[in-house]
């Protein structure tokens, strides 16, 4: 058996998320199906993260194990191919050794949220970023994520069907930045809480809408109680952009 | 009659182009039916430009006239919610006077015209760019372009089914530049023939495969035969950007 590292990107709108469901389509299933078509293999992808529906992937991180002889090239070409016409895309593949996995060995997640600051409804960006009216705060969002940096109990912020075992998670950084036509949030941690970034994000918009001030933030967080969430953001403006592996 | 302009955002994929068509659905027909729901008068859009079918729009310029007394901002407003769910939207709204005209008083239309470079199949910009496989010579492709700026008979570039009198028209701007992700091309001019963006899109692309050098396109332009087109790029990566008037 061969293990292939895949690079992944995916538009999240028609999948009910990464994994495997019972009741919709996945990217998981997308990927083993064409993996099967071109092996003849039954295969289970793993990946970084399992992404709610709607939620999208510029650089999701999976990997699977294969018996019959290809290389990463025409596994990549074959994959592509045979996904069509499901928005999911293999921008690299590369043999790994037997014992890297994709989930277990990732010692980084990034995501990046877009946040389109306008009244007029989204066309060309309709499902790929949460629109909020102008104008929005974005150095007091900025500094209320701040608080959110560290290790803490993210209790406030992790959704009640949370499986992990602890809510003390270590955020590496939250940065709040303006780019053209709205906000971009990056949040960057070895592992997040279910919801946890979508919660911090609907949390943020509070901040730059005024409504909350950053302290209230940190009220929140120092709370650990869910019921003190302000806001949880839509699936539709984040992405899973980079999973870090040891070198 | 109050005359409004009207800076119109859309994503050009559902529609048969900007102009009505019995066949299908069409940006002026959503705008049209959304103002005559709000005013109960019929109304005819005018647009800087009749996009074809698959173009996109960041801030096409339209004028209608309504008689029924009502603000920019409240007409904007409601052509907003009834839009919905067509990917359209009006960005800006404000009274103009009742000769100033979409069309005809536009002194300088601008397009920007998006290429991915890469060789995996497009997922979230699926319908959004042009996917080409590297490696494009973005030097060699803007080098070409130079020998399309100024006054010339643009009948090489322009589409058999073109309505304009005169194949003449001077191009004010042709760059050509990397951006993430591949290559965006802006072109600038008083006005452009049926299809002539994507005609020299078209053939810049061969330039940047190695196919043509920059001279086959001086030479493509020089013929004046529609027969010397090398390639017509496709709708997607097209998009109207801005268009100029008188101050």
């Amino acid at each position: 058996m061969t293990r292939f590292r895949l690079t992944v990107e995916f538009d999240g709108r028609p999948f009910m998320g990464w994994q495997r469901q019972a009741h919709g389509p996945s990217v998981q299933q997308v990927i083993e199906e064409a993996v099967q078509r071109v092996t003849g293999e039954a295969a289970t992808v793993y990946a970084a993260g399992r992404t709610d529906a709607g939620v999208h992937a510029t650089g999701m991180a999976a990997h699977v194990e294969i018996g019959k002889p290809i290389t990463p090239f025409r596994l990549m070409e074959a994959i592509n191919g045979l996904a069509r016409p499901h928005p999911v895309a293999i921008l690299a593949c590369e043999t790994v050794p037997d014992d890297w996995h994709a989930r277990f060995s990732c010692i980084g997640r990034r995501y990046i949220y877009r946040i389109a600051e306008r009244r007029a409804p989204l066309t060309l960006d309709l499902g790929k970023a949460w629109r909020l009216r102008p104008p929005l705060d974005a150095e007091a969002m900025h500094a209320a994520a701040q608080h959110l940096v560290g290790r803490h109990d993210f209790t406030t912020f992790r959704s009640t069907h949370c499986q992990s075992a602890s809510p003390v998670k270590t955020l590496d950084r939250l940065d709040v930045r303006r780019v053209a036509g709205g906000i971009e949030v990056e949040a960057a941690a070895r592992s997040f809480l279910h919801h946890q970034v979508r919660s911090m994000v609907g949390c943020l918009a509070l901040v730059g809408q005024g409504k909350w001030s950053p302290d209230d933030m940190a009220a929140a967080l120092a709370a650990a109680d869910r019921s003190r969430l302000g806001l949880n953001a839509p699936p539709d403006g984040l992405y899973f952009v980079e999973a870090l592996y040891p070198a």
